[in-house]
């Protein structure tokens, strides 16, 4: 990390979210010709939140593929996030810094929108696509779900099914009952595509344009770069700060500790100001 | 905490997992039923992964309340986990403590079987029961999803449907490959109830009686009440270790360091260190 630091930090990075079934495999696949057309360098993690076990970010791996096997300017790689501590806040701005410093143009984070891993993958993006399909999404499941504030694009994949136009409808009634209305503010643009035959997709392309240049025009680029590079020391703080703590387990500090809980002799929290004593000492 | 914890040790954990739709609720108002039966004091936590905005939980706690909203030894309440800081290992194991300092006898852990959250849970529990249903759980979904190794007690739910006896006999098949078959160690049984008409569940109390027999015969309560307590420990301490690093980050101290990591002048591992050692120092 040390050695790639200094040539990272001229990518876009533009995160891909929503529900399983609204084509984000298919809209990412439609970004990447479109982004190669115009001679861009694309990296693609596709974070899978579900087991390591389903097999699912392989297959997804292969499928992904079969496009874009020959071409060395496009790199793409499915990343488990279930299972390893501090999942995808931890690992993904690793992998967003190697492609970046390999000369990445764009790099798309791609993540199944779950819980709380699309609000992480927002906190990572320069650029956050949110893709809803017709019918799925209509704006008070949106709000419910946390993504009107976290969206800077909100694309309406399989626009050519029925509920297209109220869908969008219903996302911009939404949007401008929210506080982004106000002058100087991004104002999410809210876009249809049919991903499969790539109808809308070059208004995606120019819309990803347009958030960038106003981000690096408001100085809104730098910090959100700030603030996820804040994040990112964070979680590498804690997980070092968790090792420590698995140190001291293992010295048997905390299992005395933990005895004494047991027993009643001493309360969690007195026993956890003297771990952080210990640490810190 | 401090004033409860000498007040706390003699309950019963007892963590219920499952996938929605096995009758998790139902089983655990019949296993209170029973518990009443003996005269026992019973706790229920219902631990609720979902959104805080669903109202799943409240609405929950109003079905549950009806049949022992006047008994003033049960105690139910539902808990939100998901948007809370460290999640079910954080607050789990502190209401916990309560309830068992109040005179509980018993205290059910009750968990959707949603990603790692019945993992946690198993780590909270004395006793884990493993709930599943025919048809939904046949031996090598259960194995796939870690379930064969949390499980002191296996119930198959809903007996009365087809497919019982099979899945039944798929759960012993893949418990005895398993290394818990060797003497001195508790073979989980594997029993079958109809929760709602209360067939079955005293097999269940008979089993969760000799499996409390047989840890506190061979040191396993002890053990696993250390490791819990341990558990809390460290995240307790995790927390608090956060909150300093807040603290920094208002201080601008990380900003600072963020805005050398996005201009190339230091890597984020070397920017954690000196977070670390500052907090540490």
């Amino acid at each position: 990390m040390a050695a790639l630091t200094p040539h990272a930090g001229s990518a876009h990075v533009i995160g891909i979210t929503g529900s399983p079934g609204v084509g984000k495999s298919t809209s990412t696949n439609a970004l990447v010709v479109g982004l190669r057309a115009r001679g861009k360098r694309v990296g693609v993690l596709a974070i899978d939140p579900s087991s390591p076990f389903s097999g699912g970010a392989l297959l997804g791996d292969r499928i992904r593929m079969s496009e874009h096997a020959l071409d060395p300017e496009v790199y793409i790689r499915s990343m488990a996030s279930r299972g390893h501590l501090g999942g995808v806040s931890w690992a993904t701005p690793q992998a967003i810094r190697i492609l970046d410093a390999a000369g990445c143009d764009i790099i798309i984070v791609e993540t199944v929108g779950v819980g709380q891993s699309e609000v992480e993958v927002a906190g990572l993006a320069d650029t956050s696509i949110v893709l809803l399909a017709p019918g799925m999404g209509d704006g008070i499941q949106a709000a419910k779900a946390g993504i009107l504030e976290i969206g800077d694009i909100f694309v309406v994949n399989k626009a050519d099914r029925e509920g297209a136009d109220a869908t969008v409808r219903d996302l911009r009634h939404m949007i401008s009952l929210g506080d982004r209305t106000e002058p100087g503010l991004w104002r999410p643009p809210v876009l249809k595509t049919v991903a499969a035959t790539g109808d809308g997709v070059e208004d995606v392309l120019e819309a990803i344009g347009k958030h960038y240049a106003w981000m690096a025009e408001k100085g809104v680029l730098e910090e959100r770069r700030v603030r996820r590079a804040a994040d990112e020391i964070e979680a590498i703080a804690v997980q070092a700060l968790r090792a420590r703590m698995g140190d001291l387990r293992e010295g048997s500090d905390l299992e005395g500790l933990a005895h004494d809980v047991v027993a009643g002799r001493l309360d969690p929290y007195a026993a956890a100001d003297r771990v952080v004593g210990s640490l810190t000492a």
